[in-house]
């Protein structure tokens, strides 16, 4: 497909995002990274799991693989000598989501003007 | 987590998005749904191959996983004795599309809200 195409015809890699990371898209660490980010002093293991609504195998299995992505950190300690996790974004998973959050918005952008070019694509075909 | 939290504390399932129907959030499904929401005559495998910047083999495995679900057709015909696969969406498969939109133009509003509401807890945190 070159660039000579008229307007409204199919653009190579129009609906391709790259940007989307995988790590970040999926439902549940999708949650978990919107929960740190509202929390940036770090959120309980219990307070995360019920802000996702996930289950304590499911989180902790998200976390694990956003802990090997460099996005999140996990710090043990003790409060009242019971044993608390408490999980942080780092730096560097802020800055990522921040990306992913503007790709994600580009996505809406576009399924928003897809969805109305649609319509008036099938509305020229029944006229 | 009872209704009588303060404003600003976690809330149970806050982050959880039960709307964020799994097949279509896939981003390889993400693009194919949105072009072919962009045109709903249908488009060839091709086309819609370079669209979504997709390889043969990965178009193919995501259309079966979309027919699967009801949410996409193709058909099957010859163009100046050349087989052609044209592919749509159905109406049932517009329709989740749109309500997935909804979900994730949510999804978009309180990630976007929680990067300002986290900025500011850690600006409290700092003055």
């Amino acid at each position: 497909m070159s660039g000579s195409k008229k307007k409204g015809e199919p653009r190579a890699n129009q609906y391709a995002y790259p940007g989307l990371d995988r790590v970040i898209h999926e439902r549940a660490r999708l949650s978990v990274l919107t929960s740190l980010t509202r929390y940036p002093k770090g959120l309980r293991f219990n307070d995360l799991k019920a802000l996702c609504g996930l289950t304590d195998g499911n989180l902790s299995r998200h976390m694990q693989v956003l802990q090997e992505a460099g996005l999140v950190e996990v710090a043990k300690s003790f409060d009242q000598n019971r044993p608390q996790t408490t999980c942080h974004l780092t730096a560097d998973g802020h800055k990522r989501y921040m990306e992913y959050l503007a790709v994600l918005e580009q996505v809406v952008r576009d399924a928003a003007a897809a969805v109305k070019e649609g319509r008036s694509a099938t509305a020229g075909a029944k006229s």
